[in-house]
């Protein structure tokens, strides 16, 4: 079962009817903390334009065009009418939910093509390049650095959009050999559950699961929330097969070699500018059938760090690992106070905790292990406490923990509501050497700060640590900030300059999981330098000659 | 310290003086044993032509070539002397041995250069490019696949082998955030001294470890002994520096990125085909406190093959699986017999267990497990033996563990030692799913027997498993045959034709961790494909325009 697009919530995050409800006493009580914090007072944003209101100009492809692609993917497999070619125009970053929410698609789809095979993907881009058409792949289209934005070159007469999702067999479960193969559309749910039918899974939960695909997160080098024990999607990834105008990349299906540069690693953080991921084989674990995540709270981020990293470094088993800055902390505590009740426990708690020293500063370490035997996950659970106490920290319980997985997939619902209420919600995620994650925590934290002085009069920065390596780190960032109307893109991107710049000042990364698509292009070659950038170039060229898989993305 | 290669075994493995030392009646008694099992008498091979015989053509490169070297590397840093240039001229396959032994060197450098920093590099590559010369990077020295052969195409005027092993540097120890930086020319006990300083380890252990490189173990996708443990080369490389002709490309140090395709990818395993690794930064981890391995004989290759897979996919933490084949196996027992006493505990031993259920078919299974956490390494080491229990094991417990440790990097010299007594060794590697584990046991090993059969009356085929994954592993394979005097290089090429076949057959990868060469190159469109080679070349054409880099080598 494909996708159901319909059913999703075409201007916003996730399904229609689903989200985040608040009683209008909470509501205003939320809304009022932010204002404090923020220092500004907040208005609602103005409504969101009815997808029936947006005006789309008209399709540009020729009948030729139109005919070769209906000869490719069948005649139900070409679609343009209004609401596929809107609800394909671009991802789900803050821009693109400005562009939404008013109607202003600069960029829409000619066509949208659906294929159901290798075959009909490989007709679909040497039409495309015979007739200079842009081709953009589209998994779950959620792109939060627009990647999926529908843009050609100023060459180039239309754009195509390619909907994976029709692509989404399971082709091979194997349980013994720890295996699976699918094609690349299928999306995370569908996936989960047809390795749980056999007792696995692959272990892959980024925050978009739910409505992203495999090969969405092959192309942008996904990582999933437990990727400390299962690996990001670059270690899962065993072989695959990807569609170029020029002909099919099939890499060897072995579980490690030696036979030159490895080509899987080259079309991982491709981002669909090489061609289209139409089939992978994953390696696969065992379901678990133990789990146990608990928190604990530090009396500051450092003593986070250190417990984290010495986890890591001595290979303690753990899946997952969330640290919380201090002011994530605050706001996560804050989210779970209850305004409403004259007695609030977690109040109650939170007083009596800093007069035992976590106060100012405290933060929250989420931890947890799971796997199919028992004493190992049990082993991994022990070192983390002895740990975690080591470094003075409070225990918590397993009630974080189990709020954690039950919220795991919430916050961009989240995202929505707090734009209807005015607050833009922006993420920037960067990964560092250890020696360098407090200083780069410090200095990025600042330069939003002064982002979102300078740009938006206040803001509330905060962060968390995850994904933790032997080496070093992912920092991940939350800013949430007042939105000027009538300015929400410009003010977007100075905040996301000023912040890029400091990310790749302190020597971080351009992204550790969320990718280059358009919005961190300019900065690429000071990632990759004048060789790399060459190198990169050249692969497009020898895929990609005539320039029309996603162009204007990552190069 | 330098890898110092005077104090090496010109036309062999390893330090002169070193090496397999037996009394003559029991190289007789070995020598007895290996004819029964071939079926065939064997005679001692022709002595070795002494360095001093061997013939070299003159340098032909000009005084201009040469002062354009001595301006990069400075006037002691380039050499044409007779013994610099024959001990550059290959590597150690068999037929390099072949070569060396008869001094028959088909190829030889005009000149070798020693290079001391990325600036003497790169000018000498430039060098090199400008005057239409061809560029070997050599390390140690020890590839198998004809990785460092003095080739150049036929447009070129000479050969330049460039010594990488004066870059020997350490540049940066960083204990608490788990990285290590050296220049790319330290050999391997040069490395784990520097990190042992710190209480550290790369925990890299390759058969050649200790005559060869950081450099050439990134260069052709090395992987350790303990790989199941530290990881593969690639997977503790963080970031590097590589000279090209057109340039220094040069990674980011961080624990990850979804900043576009990964470039430490496209390097590892170029093997000097773009440029020369110059300076890398590793993953290192403590060095361990804790070690325990240890052996268990199962009754079968089969029950081995499920112990380990079982063990691996249940993440249960252990750093050495190493399981012998049936006739690996005996062949081990059969070193371990003594023939001078008339009671011998092995043979006592092993007829008693024949009469348990572990005669024909038996197999031997190595474990351990190391770290700096006690509790971890027991509980590793205890699932290991539970695992073997289930499947029927007899636990032969440490004795064999600490010889394999003794003598883990011994073998290449008991290679020499045969074929001064008539008989080559030759191996063949490759990596499978663990769906086709058995089937290409076999198949490989029968290939492999017919194969001898065929080009030699006979010989001994074994192999063994290690380097194993969640989906798959690697099987090492070894060829004791005859060889025929005066047709050795014509005999191993045909043996070799028909063994890589049988491995590409049954699909498996070329190479788990020998890399392509010159050896294997033949069949590297088979692996990757008219897409992958269409896209390494572009890597190749991009970074080595003028093709001086490592001609004739992967591609």
């Amino acid at each position: 079962m494909s996708l159901d697009r319909a059913a999703l919530r075409w201007n916003g995050w996730g399904r229609s009817g689903e989200g985040v409800e608040l009683s209008e006493s909470r509501a205003a009580w939320l809304m009022q903390q932010l204002e404090g914090r923020m220092g500004r007072s907040l208005e609602r944003s103005a409504a969101p334009l009815p997808l029936e209101k947006v005006e789309l100009p008209p399709s540009r492809l020729s009948a030729r065009a139109l005919a070769k692609l209906q000869e490719a993917c069948g005649g139900d497999g070409v679609r343009s009418d209004h609401a596929e070619r809107a609800t394909h125009a671009v991802g789900r970053s803050l821009p693109d939910l400005f562009r939404l929410r008013s109607g202003a698609l600069e960029r829409v789809p000619d066509v949208v093509v659906y294929p159901r095979d290798e075959l009909a993907v490989a007709a679909t881009l040497r039409a495309c390049a015979d007739l200079g058409i842009a081709v953009v792949p589209f998994g779950g289209g959620t792109s939060v650095v627009g990647g999926v934005e529908a843009r050609h070159s100023s060459e180039q007469t239309g754009v195509v959009v390619l909907d994976t999702t029709r692509l989404d067999a399971v082709l091979a479960v194997d349980p013994t050999g720890g295996l699976a193969t699918f094609q690349a559309g299928i999306d995370g749910p569908a996936l989960e559950a047809a390795l749980r039918r056999h007792g696995l899974t692959l272990g892959h939960f980024p925050q978009s699961f739910e409505y992203s695909t495999l090969g969405g997160w092959i192309a942008t080098r996904s990582s999933g929330q437990q990727s400390n024990g299962y690996g990001g999607i670059d270690q899962l990834l065993v072989s695959l097969r990807l569609a170029t105008p020029e002909g099919v990349l099939r890499t060897l299906e072995v579980p490690h070699s030696a036979a030159g540069p490895d080509l899987n690693q080259v079309v991982l953080g491709s981002e669909g500018t090489l061609g289209v991921i139409v089939q992978a084989t994953m390696r696969v674990s065992p379901a678990p059938t133990h789990q146990d995540a608990r928190a604990v709270l530090l009396r500051g981020f450092s003593d986070g760090v250190n417990c984290v990293r010495e986890l890591v470094q001595g290979r303690a088993g753990l899946d997952l690992l969330r640290l919380s800055d201090s002011a994530e902390t605050e706001l996560a505590l804050v989210q779970r106070r209850d305004p409403e009740r004259s007695f609030d426990p977690t109040s109650w708690v939170l007083s009596g905790l800093e007069r035992f020293g976590y106060g100012d500063g405290r933060a929250l370490l989420l931890y947890g292990a799971e796997g199919s035997h028992g004493p190992a996950v049990r082993a991994a659970v022990a070192r983390a406490r002895a740990c975690a106490r080591h470094h003075r920290g409070m225990p918590l319980g397993r009630a974080p923990g189990r709020s954690w997985r039950h919220e795991r997939f919430r916050a961009p619902y989240l995202r929505d509501w707090l734009l209807d209420h005015g607050v833009a919600v922006d993420t920037f995620e960067t990964a560092l050497p250890w020696s360098q994650i407090e200083t780069g925590h410090e200095e990025v934290l600042r330069a939003i700060a002064a982002a979102a002085r300078a740009h938006a009069g206040g803001g509330i920065p905060m962060a968390h640590l995850s994904h933790s390596y032997r080496d070093g780190a992912c920092l991940y960032f939350t800013l949430l900030y007042p939105v000027e109307p009538g300015a929400e893109l410009s003010q977007w991107a100075a905040i996301k300059r000023d912040v890029t710049d400091a990310i790749v000042g302190v020597g971080g990364t351009l992204s550790h999981h969320h990718g280059v698509g358009i919005d961190h292009a300019p900065w690429l070659e000071s990632e990759k330098g004048e060789t790399g950038m060459a190198l990169l170039r050249s692969l497009k060229r020898t895929a990609d000659p005539s320039g029309v898989m996603n162009p204007g993305k990552l190069l």
